[in-house]
C-alpha cells in the first residue's frame, strides 16, 4: 500500500483537488466549484464528497495520511480562512477548515495561503530542494511571497507573514484592494501590468496594438503577445513592472538575504520579458554586500496542478515532522 | 567556579569587552583603542592581552567558556569582519575575527554585527525572552536591525540578513554612505534626523534655537532637547523620522510578521518624541490584518554596556547549542 496525501488548491471559482504521492505524482484529481454557495458547509458537503469518490476509485492501493490546503487568507497558525474577498463562504468571516476538514476525514490537515504553498512545493519538489533561504514571488492577480528563513517557512507570529505585494511601492500610488495606496500588486501583478499600460496609452495617446482593447477586455498575456511583436508600449510596461519589482526585491533581500528568488504564476510565465529588466534593477539596487549573489529563477514547477502540488507538500512537512 | 563568556563590542573608536556570566551579571570590563593601529594583529596583540590580564584577575573563581563579539559588518556564517568603513584593520579588507581569536583562546568565539547582538542580548536578557518572533531597530550613527523569526535570528544565506537600515525610504533620495540613495538610515537615524533639521531650518528660514549650531556641532541630543523645549523645527523633525520609520516598519511586518518591535540606540532615547510619531504612521500604514496587534516599545537593555551583553548572548546561545 502507497502512502499518500490530498493537495487542494481553493480559488475563488473552482477548488482543486488531487491525491498525491511522496515524490510529487498526482495519482487522481477533481474539482468542484467554490462560487456555488455562501454556506461553508453545503461548500464542504460538495467537496468532502467528491474526495472520498476520488480515493474510493484509488481503492485499498493507497494510504491517505493527511490533507494540505492551500487557500486565499490561509493562515497556517490558526487553521482558518480569514475575511477572503474572493471566497463568498469566507469574505466576510473567519471559517477554521482544519476543524472542519478533520471532523469528516479524522487525519492531519494543515492550511496554509497559496503564496507559502507553491513556496514550500518549491522546497519539496521544485528548483529550492535543500535549500535554506529563499523566497518565492507569485505573479497573478496579486502578488504573493512565500519567505523561507533556515529552512522553514516564515509564517510570523500571527500566521500571515510575507505579504510582499502589500509594502509601499510608490507614495500616493495606485489605490489597492487592501484600501491603502501605493502597495506593490498595485503595480506588480496580471492586473497592475494592465494599470500600467492604460496609463502609458494615456501618455503616448494610444499607439499601440493593445489601445483595440477595453480595461475589461485586457489580459497581461495579450501585453505578453503584443511585447514579444515589438509592440514599444508592451515592452515600456514590461520595463516599468520589472523596474519596481527589482526594487522591492532588492529591499526584501535587506531583510533575510535569500540565496534565491523564483518567480511563478501567470506573469511570470512572460519570461524574459519580466525577468530581465527584474534583474537588471534589482542588481541596481542592492546593496553591495549583496550584489552578484543572487540568481531572479523562474520556478521549476509548471503551472496547471502546482498549486495542488504545493499543498500537498505542505501536509507532507507536517507529517515529516511526527 | 562560576561559567562566564567574555562579551566584545568593537566600535570606531573602542573596543570594549566584559566578563559575563549567564544571567548577564558583568563582573569585570574594561576597553583597548580600536583606531591606533591599521594592522590586525597588533590590534588584538593588544585587545587579548587585555581581556588575559581582567580574567587573571577574577582568576579561579571563574571559568570562560566563550567569547562573543559585536562588530559593524560582523558576519556571524564566515566569522569575519567585512569591509567595514569605521574600522581601520578591516576597511578595506576581510579579517576573519573568530579564526584569529581562537587561535589565541582556544574556545569557541562567534560574530555578528551590532544590532543582531543587540537583538540577541533582548531575547537572552530583556524584554523578548521567550519571544520567537520580533524585530529590534538600533538608531545611532546608523539604522541597524535584528530580525528573530520561528526563535532563531535570521542571517540568511550569505551572514547578511537584517539591512534594514538600506531599504529604500525615498526616490532619488539623500546620499548614503553605502553609495546608493534614498536609504533609510539617511533619514532615520542620528546623522538623519540632523540631516532632516538642516532641511528644515533651509525650508523656514531658521527661526529654531537649532539655528546657531554647525553642522558639525548639531547632534540628535540636541535635537532631542529643543524638542522638550517645544522648539518646532526640532518636533518638526522627530515627526518626519517617525513617520518614514513607521512606514518602513510596516513593510518591514510585511515580511516577517513579528510580536513586537523594540527600538534601541542613542535615537530611541528620545522616547515619546520619536515613539509617538513612529506609533502612528506605523498603524495607519500596516495592513490590516496587523493593525493593533503589533507593539513598538523601547529595548529594555539600558545602553552602556548592553552592546558588550548583546555579544555575550551570541556566545551563551552558541553554547546552549552544543
Amino acid at each position: 500500500m502507497k502512502d499518500a496525501v490530498v493537495g487542494i488548491d481553493i480559488g475563488g471559482t473552482f477548488t482543486k483537488y488531487g491525491i498525491i504521492d511522496r515524490v510529487g505524482n498526482v495519482m487522481m484529481e477533481g474539482s468542484v466549484p467554490t462560487d456555488q454557495t455562501d454556506d461553508i458547509n453545503v461548500y464542504l458537503t460538495g467537496l468532502n464528497g467528491a474526495i472520498d469518490k476520488t480515493a474510493a476509485e484509488l481503492g485499498d492501493s493507497v494510504s491517505i495520511m493527511g490533507i494540505g490546503i492551500g487557500a486565499p487568507n490561509g493562515n497556517y497558525k490558526s487553521g482558518s480562512i480569514e475575511f477572503a474577498p474572493n471566497l463568498k463562504w469566507a469574505h466576510n468571516k473567519v471559517v477554521n477548515l482544519v476543524t472542519l476538514l478533520h471532523k469528516h476525514f479524522k487525519m492531519p490537515v494543515a492550511v496554509t495561503n497559496d503564496a507559502n504553498a507553491a513556496a514550500i512545493g518549491e522546497m519539496i519538489y521544485g528548483g529550492a530542494k535543500g535549500m535554506k533561504d529563499f523566497i518565492l514571488i507569485t505573479l497573478g492577480t496579486g502578488l504573493g511571497s512565500g519567505i523561507v528563513v533556515n529552512g522553514e517557512l516564515v509564517y510570523g507570529n500571527d500566521g500571515f507573514a510575507g505579504e510582499i505585494g502589500h509594502v509601499r511601492a510608490k507614495d500616493n500610488g495606485r489605490m489597492c484592494g487592501c484600501g491603502r495606496r501605493g502597495c506593490l500588486e498595485t503595480y506588480v501583478s496580471a492586473p497592475g501590468i494592465k494599470r500600467t499600460v492604460f496609463e502609458l496609452l494615456a501618455e503616448y495617446n494610444g499607439n499601440s496594438e493593445l489601445s483595440k482593447y477595453s480595461f475589461e477586455q485586457l489580459t497581461s498575456e495579450m501585453i505578453y503577445h503584443a511585447a514579444t511583436r515589438g509592440d514599444k508600449i508592451a515592452l515600456e510596461a514590461f520595463r516599468i513592472t520589472g523596474e519596481l519589482l527589482g526594487i522591492k526585491l532588492a529591499d526584501a533581500v535587506a531583510h533575510t538575504s535569500p540565496e534565491k528568488i523564483f518567480l511563478f504564476g501567470g506573469l511570470a510565465k512572460s519570461g524574459d520579458y519580466i525577468l530581465n529588466p527584474t534583474r537588471e534593477s534589482f542588481e541596481k539596487n542592492l546593496l553591495k554586500i549583496y550584489q552578484g549573489k543572487i540568481p531572479i529563477v523562474l520556478s521549476s514547477l509548471t503551472e496547471g496542478n502546482v498549486a495542488i502540488l504545493g499543498a500537498s507538500a505542505l501536509i507532507w512537512q507536517e507529517l515529516n515532522k511526527q
